[in-house]
């Protein structure tokens, strides 16, 4: 008789954002007529940009003629994608095409990256955290079981909060793979050069895997804070790197993104020998994946373009303004704002004694603003609540001001 | 320190279509001029239907602007093209949307399913078999050792050769898992349904998961040959369905398929309970994978409008009208050819004595045509050699001209 993956079944049900569209539809249906401003999804709202709609309109019509069609592609990505991210993301990384693996996004690679790891590696988390990275690992049986306080048993928690300035302390002990997500969601917080040079040493100390998320790389403004991992020396030698086109060019409809996974990266196998993670991700996504639209994979070439580049600057300044007018705005009034300077998020400290689902529902009932309540990504996310910076200016700007004449303290 | 999945390791190199190209690369250097046809590859070659491509640049247009823009969308699939789906694949075989999940494609889902499924499981396959299904499972760690015959120890094999029509036996002991593809690739067999009937009935008494991969179903033209195996009663208790536009509308590279979970079909869970693997599924997409591109799947709705179900047609025709051409021309020289009738895949056998690789070595020396060495889908393939349907009308015509001509019996 068939059996199912037991460790599937420890899942607890995706409770925060259907408990989130619970609590709004509630509030909707005893406040009718009142306008709801959703600052809580991390969703974009800005079109894709000209250059990748008219790369996009050229495929398509290629896909019309037997002279031009396309069919299956390579399943890593076409070389002209291949090329340009080295090209243009990696510039004077020593990163070659072959080192990258385009993908429908980050977080089909980041969930399956565990395919390829043995069950028995010990993984340690930030806290709060993007959930796909605990729940694509509580599938892989890493997890152990979860506590009353929301820590999974075999899984090391980095808490990180404004007493340590988000930044996850080193651990006192030897991880096998860690996640790090930078510019961090949900926090919108960075680490700068020195302190992923921290990492990297501990990495190649302790011969652990580095799993790290830059889907935010494209709202980096600060000079000190690294765009890719690859930046650090001897990054190559510990670290893979999952890159997005959702928040950069507004991609979340379209499904793109690529993994770097450099070819001087070993892990252990069981008897002992070194194996290269690059051939080994290379057949799981042969095996497991066929490639990404070919449209889409245009429309992701385009970005590179100078009209492209120039396009997707104007959107992420349009997103950064609103961070901006969000920073000041909670500021004013006399709220501990984090994050928004490299990131679309802002991490909003409640008030003294408030939890994150009482300040959730202040913020709906007085504001009737929509945020995230920060101890839905982690145990340490608690005390907090996540803003996003991807609506439109004008809504920001009435939050900010519903926020300032309503907001009891 | 890390440790590699060490399941992947076992996996020998793709061999079968490396080892095409270097004898491919070989005859061209030696033979410079000559043309070679190339019916080896699974691919298409026909362009999108005209239906397709109007839908595709309609799509792209609403992503340049705010107002129609799409993001993030549901994980399963859009509900406008679920209901396409349910309404037109599966009408009168009671099929609710909410059973089918939207995917980049057959591959990936038939590749990924095992992520559910305990590694405990035994598994069936046909052989030869497409060898997804196999390098998933040695992934998954259910397959054992790889014996020098090509066997993995812990896969039961269930042979198809002309001497049992083709049709797998059904097995004289209990399985968990068994994959069933048909129409079949490699072989362009189908099973009646009266056979497909034995297998569910096996499924029922044996608590067995069929993994029924349904990708060539729109090639079918006789009456006695399941389209879905829920034409079958009882099915909607045992049988995931797995479906693709790739050859049914010429999507190999736009990427979309989709799978059916029914929600009656339950799998055991290592406390004897029932679980629902709908559910499952359900949370394994949700959390490892972020939808199929918007574009894409409205393209996949217009398949099922009238003009898009006549240019579908034509396309599928035209494909079988090369199958029929070739299945004439083969027997019309004295070989024995199967399939091609509800399949662009057609089935040869090698002369007597004359091995796969031996009778692909001749057709590409003596009638320069490239075909598929029967023995890479598996060791029952031995003795045969796989053409596709997939080229033009003309090369066709050629092909068989060459081998009436040239081939030396």
């Amino acid at each position: 008789m068939a059996f199912i993956n037991d460790n599937f079944l420890k899942l607890p049900g995706s409770y925060l954002f259907s408990e989130i569209a619970r609590r709004v539809e509630a509030f909707k249906a005893s406040h009718p007529g009142v306008k709801l401003i959703r600052l809580g999804i991390g969703d974009v709202t800005r079109p894709l940009p000209p250059a990748c709609i008219e790369a996009m309109h050229k495929a398509v019509d290629e896909m019309a003629s037997a002279d031009t069609f396309r069919g299956y592609g390579p399943e890593q990505g076409y070389e002209f994608l291949r090329r340009a991210i080295v090209e243009n993301d990696y510039a004077g990384l020593g990163i070659d095409a072959s080192e990258v693996f385009v993908s429908d996004g980050a977080k089909s690679d980041t969930g399956n990256f565990g395919d390829i790891l043995a069950q028995a590696n010990t993984v340690g988390v930030t806290d709060p955290i993007y959930p796909v990275y605990i729940d694509s690992n509580v599938m892989g049986g890493r997890a152990g079981t979860l506590a009353a306080d929301g820590h999974w048993s075999d899984v090391c928690y980095l808490p990180c909060t404004a007493d340590n300035g988000f930044a996850p302390q080193i651990p006192d002990r030897r991880l096998d793979v860690v996640y790090l997500c930078y510019p961090n969601n949900p926090m919108g917080t960075t680490l700068t050069r020195s302190q992923l040079a921290e990492w990297v040493d501990y990495a190649l100390a302790n011969d652990t895997l580095l799993l790290f998320d830059a889907a935010y790389e494209a709202f980096i403004t600060e000079p000190d804070v690294p765009h890719s991992i690859y930046e650090i020396e001897g990054a190559r030698r510990c670290a893979v790197e999952f890159r997005s086109y959702s928040k950069t060019a507004g991609f979340t409809g379209v499904r793109c993104g690529f993994t770097v996974v450099p070819k001087d990266l070993t892990v252990k196998a069981a008897d002992g020998s070194r194996v290269a993670l690059n051939a080994v991700w290379n057949r799981r996504q042969c095996t497991k994946f066929n490639g990404t639209s070919y449209i889409t994979q245009r429309a992701a070439e385009a970005i590179y373009t100078p009209e492209g580049k120039a396009q997707v600057r104007a959107t992420i300044d349009y997103y950064l303004r609103n961070a901006s007018t969000m920073l000041s705005g909670l500021r004013a009034v006399g709220l501990e704002a984090y994050g928004g300077v490299n990131s679309p998020y802002i991490w909003l400290k409640t008030p003294a004694g408030v939890t994150s689902w009482e300040f959730f529902d202040k913020l709906l009932n007085e504001a009737n603003v929509v945020g995230t309540p920060g101890a839905g990504f982690g145990p340490a996310g608690e005390g907090y609540l996540r803003l996003t910076a991807f609506g439109t200016y004008e809504d920001c700007l009435e939050a900010m001001d519903r926020i300032a004449k309503n907001i009891k303290k």
